[in-house]
């Protein structure tokens, strides 16, 4: 699979959805921005598209990253990409499927906002559709409230998993408790976030495990831009703003110690612009 | 070599030295927050020892972060430590020396100054002395300036290379281009920091390494002071502020996502409160 012309329906109708969530996601933030406080203008995205360099010569895709600095998203960026070439012989051997055929193709859309009241959780989203000579869907979301409110965290949790449970009776199960795994950071003892969805290898009826992406993206639609309606008007202090400041800290610590894409990424050359959006804009230790 | 009392004259001599130094730089240090710009008080070291957690109950060491905090360092971290015990045996592969038998000894300081004006150069200085059936001595000094000037990095430079002839005549071209080789980074395609010098695995004539090791420590004591007074009273620009903190998260990449005693400290269970001190006391990712 290298070559554009060859992407099949799947693959075809993956792609399509992250876009529409992407154009749904940025949509529903600039509306965000205009309802939200302060004086300047309200934030919009910029895109910015990318290529994917490819030593060999073939194109291998690319991706276009959205950015937006305003008033409530104190910075927020929603990427999208499409990239499919053939993987180094060495990565190939950790890749399902990609053991004897070293060819990929992967979509997928990545969110993480850091808002600006210390009071309006963060939040990450990101789902994919990988193809070897197998195919899933992987992906999660995970609320990162500098100053967790139980309300917050229980009404997200509880959308999620109504989402889990209309498409399997074990998801919510399996998908909470691997997100609580997956972002332990054992450096500091403690979760990234307090808690959301997190799967992988979703392997298997194609349409069915469409549905359950796409679900998730929805439910992120669905319940964040409430969350941060409740909160960007509540006031803060000095103090609750070096909170989160220094919790952005520890968001970064994982990120670059321990996140497998961002690792991952920046080690064998991926678009490093993108992969570094999740970083905060601003991030305090001391 | 897992008790104290075992501890011989070379461990010793090393330890000393180490402490000594840190005794020094505190005082430099201080000396600068007396002479430097602010209404606030001039900052003071805060020192707090901790203990090396030992599973087995033998003691195993500890160390002292000292930490300041003032108008002139905004964050400046002077760690000294001294742990003994056994390495784990998948570590104990990778040690010079620790194959066959795992007991080692290590003593060192680390030094990592984040300055309140973008004028004044960041810097960093680490030397340690290690002992396993082998011994040897490593360490280095590299200066980081967000905007940086020629005179100052050619000054430091030329201390350093002075330092070097007086003890070997490859040093200089051996330990500069580690410095350059080490702190390259390569997802942002530059590197930290603009030079200095790297050594590790400095076996031999103890004496002689120790000697070394100690005009890397005075090196510093020499140089940096200088640089502080020749900038911390300069007029800078919020862009130069800025670009002071965007360049911290380059500083923060560089040590969360590459550097080896941060990602091993951080992953075997070291004081994590004393690996991360290197971090800056605020950085800029937009």
């Amino acid at each position: 699979m290298t070559d554009a012309d060859m992407i099949d329906d799947e693959q075809l109708a993956a792609e399509a959805w992250f876009r529409s969530l992407r154009d749904s996601l940025c949509a529903a933030f600039e509306a965000l921005e205009d309802e939200g406080p302060g004086d300047g203008p309200p934030g919009r995205f910029v895109r910015t598209p990318w290529e994917r360099p490819d030593p060999s010569g073939v194109p291998g895709g690319g991706g276009v990253m959205g950015l937006m600095k305003g008033r409530v998203f104190e910075k927020v960026g929603v990427n999208t990409s499409t990239v499919f070439g053939t993987f180094a012989p060495e990565f190939a051997k950790s890749i399902p499927g990609a053991e004897d055929d070293p060819s990929f193709f992967a979509t997928g859309i990545s969110l993480v906002a850091h808002m600006a009241n210390p009071h309006v959780p963060a939040v990450h989203m990101n789902t994919r559709f990988l193809t070897t000579t197998r195919r899933w869907f992987g992906g999660g979301a995970d609320l990162n409230p500098a100053l967790p409110v139980n309300a917050d965290t229980a009404e997200f949790k509880a959308a999620y998993r109504a989402t889990c449970d209309a498409h399997g009776a074990d998801y919510w199960n399996r998908y909470s408790k691997w997100c609580d795994e997956y972002f332990f950071v054992p450096h500091r003892n403690r979760h990234r976030g307090v808690g959301g969805i997190f799967y992988d290898r979703l392997e298997g009826d194609f349409a069915a495990n469409l549905a359950f992406t796409q679900d998730v993206g929805k439910t992120l639609l669905d319940v964040f831009p409430e969350l941060v309606r409740r909160h960007m008007y509540d006031p803060f202090s000095e103090e609750e703003r070096i909170a989160q400041l220094r919790y952005r800290g520890l968001y970064a610590e994982f990120n670059l110690v321990y996140d497998r894409g961002t690792t991952f990424g920046l080690k064998t050359g991926g678009n490093v612009d993108a992969i570094l959006m999740s970083l905060p804009p601003l991030a305090r230790w001391d």
